[in-house]
This record gives C-alpha cells, sequence and structure tokens, in this order.
C-alpha cells in the first residue's frame, strides 16, 4: 500500500481510473485495425482491448497514479483476454502506476494462496520463478472470515507496497439487503466487516499510518464513508461510484483524513468514453482520457484538504 | 440446474470431483513429459495439468455426473493457466460431464454480466458469437445483494440446464466470524443469505423442485445443513468439506430430500491424491481416483435415501 500512497503524494493525485474495456468504449478504429489483424474472434478483440488499455496508459500515466483493471472484462474474452490483462498489468507498471487488480476473489486455505500468488505474487515451479499476473494490490470479498485473508497476507509478507481491497460496503443500490442489515443495536453487517479489516491489517500499520488490508466503501453512501472512516482509522478504503453511478466530489470528501490520504475514488466509464462526448470521431479517445481525469483529480481535490505527507516523514 | 440433477440420478451418485490441480498433485512422469517439451514455465505446467485433468476425466466420466474446476489453481499459471481451464470444461463436458466451475465470482451490474457471459454464456464479437469458457454452473457470492444475483439469471435466462451457487455456509473452520453472527433472535447471516437464494429462484423452479440458484453449504456443519435443507425447500446444495476436510457421510446426509435428491457433495484432494497411497509410483493416479470416486460414491449412497426421479417425472 506504501507505493500507492506515494504515488498519490506524487500525482497530488486521489483517483484511479477503471480499466473495464467493453467493445462499445472502444472507438471504431481500433476495433477495425484489430479484427483485420485477428478476425472477429475473441483474440482479435483482445488485442482491441490491449491497443486501447496502452492508449490510455500513456496519456493519464503522468497524472494519475494508479489503474485498476477489472477482471469480469477480460475473463468475458477467455484465456485471450486474461492474457490481455496481464498484458495491461505489465504495461501500467513499466509506466509507474500502481495496479490494483478488481478481482474480488474469495475462497479459504491453500485456494486463497493460489489467488494470492496469480495476482500478487508468483509460483516457483521446479526452481523457476514465475510470475502469473504481477498486479500491486488485489480486491477480495471477506465473506468467508479469516481463511480466506490470511493466505493473502502470507503471499504479501513484509512488501509494504502489496496491499488488498476488502468488500465492506459496496456502491450499488441493492448493497444494504445483507450489509446494511443491524447485528445488534449499534452495529451493521458492514460495521463488522469494516472491523475485521482494522483486525487484519493491525500489526502491519505502513509509514503513512495505514495497514496492508484496505476497504471498498461507495461513493454512493457518504454518510457510511464518514461513519466507517471515523471508525477505521488504519484502513485505506477505494472508493467507487464516483461520476456514472451518481457520487461527486462532495461525497467522497468523508472518505479523506486532514492529510487528504485515507482514500482512493475510482471513475472507470466517464474516462474511457470521454471521446463519446468531444464531437470527433474517436480519434482522440486518448487526449479526452486525460482531460476527463485531470477535471476528476481537480474536483476531487478541491473538496479534500491538501494532499501532503503525514509529519515527520 | 437440471442436467445436474438428470446425471446425478442416471450416474446413482450425488458426488462431484473439484479439478484443483497442483504440480504436488501430478505424478513426476506427466510433469517430466511437459516440462521437456514446453520448459519449466506457466506453459509447462498448464500442458501438465490438461493431462492430469483429461486422464482423470476419462477415468471417472461413466461414474460421476459432474466436475469443479477451482478457478484459482488455473489462475496461479496465468493466462495459459485460463487456457488450461478452458480446455478442461470442453473435455469434461464432451465425456458427458456436468461443470461447475469454482470462481465464487461477485460484483454488479455489467461487470456481473461480463462474468456470467464468461463463464456460463457467449459474447457477440461484431456478430460472430464466442463462448469464453463454456461452464455449466458457477459459484457465486452474494454479499453484494441483488445487483449481483440478478445479471447471472438474465443471461441463464431460459436454459433450464444452467446454474449458480451461491456461498451460504462455508466449511471453513472461521465461516462464522460474519456467516453465524445474530441478525435477530432466531435468524443468521447465513439464514439470511439463503434465504435470498429461495427469493432468486422463486419462479424459476425446475421440474425436480429445484431452482436455478443454488447454495454452497458446508460438510463441516452438519447441524446448519439439516437447518438449510428445511428452510430452503427449492435450493439445491453443493457440499464442499468431506473428506479431507473432515466431513463424512453422516455429516453430509442432512443435505437430502426424501428423493435422495437436493445436494451434491464435493472432493478434491482425496481423489486427486489417491495415487499417492497405492504404493507406486504415479502411473496408477487415474484408477486410483476412479477407485476413490467409487468409494465416495458407496459410502455417501449407502447414508442417504435411495436416489430417485420425484413421482410423476
Amino acid at each position: 500500500m506504501e507505493k500507492l500512497i506515494r504515488r498519490i503524494i506524487e500525482r497530488n493525485n486521489p483517483t484511479v481510473v477503471g480499466l473495464d474495456p467493453t467493445l462499445d468504449y472502444i472507438p471504431a478504429q481500433v476495433k477495425a485495425e484489430a479484427f483485420a489483424e485477428y478476425g472477429k474472434t475473441l483474440r482479435g478483440a483482445a488485442h482491441a482491448y490491449l491497443t486501447y488499455n496502452k492508449a490510455i496508459i500513456d496519456a493519464i500515466c503522468d497524472v494519475v497514479p494508479a489503474v485498476k483493471p477489472q477482471c469480469a472484462y477480460y475473463e468475458l474474452l477467455g484465456w485471450e483476454g486474461m492474457k490481455c490483462l496481464a498484458e495491461t498489468i505489465s504495461y501500467a507498471q513499466e509506466k509507474g502506476m500502481y495496479v490494483i487488480t478488481d478481482g474480488k476473489r474469495n475462497d479459504i486455505g491453500s485456494t486463497m494462496q493460489a489467488y494470492a500468488a496469480a495476482h500478487l505474487g508468483e509460483i516457483e515451479i521446479e526452481g523457476e520463478r514465475c510470475v502469473p499476473f504481477g498486479g500491486d494490490a488485489l480486491t477480495v470479498n471477506g465473506y468467508l472470515g479469516t481463511d480466506g485473508i490470511k493466505p493473502l497476507l502470507e503471499v504479501i509478507g513484509d512488501n509494504p507496497d502489496k496491499g488488498i481491497f476488502v468488500l465492506v460496503k459496496t456502491s450499488n443500490p441493492s448493497s444494504g439487503e445483507l450489509q446494511d442489515r443491524k447485528l445488534g443495536e449499534n452495529e451493521t453487517v458492514y460495521a463488522a466487516m469494516g472491523d475485521m479489516c482494522e483486525r487484519w491489517g493491525a500489526g502491519k500499520i505502513g509509514r503513512y499510518g495505514y495497514s496492508k488490508v484496505g476497504a471498498v466503501v461507495g461513493a454512493t453512501y457518504p454518510a457510511q464513508l464518514s461513519e466507517l472512516r471515523a471508525r477505521l482509522p488504519h484502513t485505506f478504503f477505494l472508493v467507487p461510484g464516483y461520476g456514472a453511478q451518481g457520487g461527486g466530489a462532495k461525497d467522497v470528501a468523508g472518505a479523506f483524513d486532514q492529510n487528504g490520504l485515507g482514500g482512493i475514488v475510482n471513475s472507470s466509464r466517464a474516462v474511457l468514453t470521454a471521446w463519446k462526448k468531444t464531437g470527433g470521431d474517436g480519434r482522440d479517445f486518448a487526449q479526452a482520457a486525460r482531460a476527463e481525469a485531470i477535471r476528476m483529480r481537480d474536483d476531487i481535490t478541491s473538496a479534500i484538504p491538501p494532499i501532503h505527507s503525514p509529519a515527520g516523514i
């Protein structure tokens, strides 16, 4: 998590761009070239995704600290899509970006260890070390309890830069069906999940005051965001739901501490489809994405305390 | 779900073999051949997995109705592993087996729709229909509520054979940290999740009395298994935790109804590593897996009512 926070301070930008490609988001000429070379196939689509992602990364990497590829959109193209995911992650890291793989993975014991090694670590094959996907952080679902989280922390080990984000209070309309249910007079399911994040992160607090165990808390529930910020002082928040889902800069402000840290706000659709609003033919898609990323940065930084390292760092 | 239940009745066997390969499970000669041809690489390991999986499938396909490949072990080999997953699924289906992809996927809206299409459906690429992974059923995590389940049901549509299994009460020791928490006097988090399964499945009840929405309930909690069987009459159960995790035939009996239906019990490690107990050099791994699969079938069928179609079918 340290590297993420360092990048946020360096770029003065607490946002992350979700790399969630769909064929509908990709301009016609990018698709046409890929289909001409590889056919109207999973492979062709995966090549279009990669060209598109690389151009977006090139256009935003000096402005935005991190990208968040959403696994689902890559899985939708089968193994060709997963190859594109690995190549996208590697390219973003080469360009200095922190990569949060949005997989919401969950399982237990050796199975969870496999997910952890797949996305945040490596596998040793008869003495040879191989890196499957190589992300910096992974989103996970904590419904299975500690057995599903401990293997991740074991794989991360002492590496200060890796981290996880556990779903706590998600941004969708129906998130309350389970997450808002009351466990007692003053406790909800989401607060209990948040408390588990603090416990899982205990003893792993980094130099900026946050642990390796972050939480996903939606921008669409600003009151809960502020409540959880106060309740979970060592838990860094990944905040989806800004923009297309309805959350504004004021709604996400509660995620941040007095140093302007504590959260990173995601936007996917608004950045990826910014070109559709310029009146052009799509050839300006990367520049349009950059402009929207800058607009988002300015919008959010205007609503939170100035971003700076805590005293003494 | 219909095809799964039909296969269970045909084979008189309510079990599923988890295809969870690790390099440690695969006999030396299978690995040696793959590494000789493809190197000690992710690709080499993926080829070893595929050879191993195919031999296991060949050995059990006339005895066992279904296989359950665990995504984590394939992701651990990167995109080469995901290619192996797709080929394993396709091979098992060719051999007449029902395939439950164990991915515990979860997300919302169009993202969940992408997971659903990736694992249970297809994607249309400029008029061409492509099948990414092509499983028959998918395990999912319901923490996000209806927004995470509805997209799956839309992709499944009227297809009677496809289905999902939602995590309700998992088999691991720490599952109670959240799942056993009390929501009221007589309700737990897992019971609330179970009730949601019944609601999601309502209106989609098939000819055997079960809906397309199943539940994962662990063999290691027999009391809760019986409690949930009574509470969720239309929800088919996928039951992990038999064998290596400690559950026995008597422990899983509570999953079944008076027709010997209502559940399918998973075993992975005991079947996959049966060859390690024969005293051989591993060349008998497929026959050993078959023998263990038969032993498991006989063990479980001896503890439940005789399997048969409900009256009138």
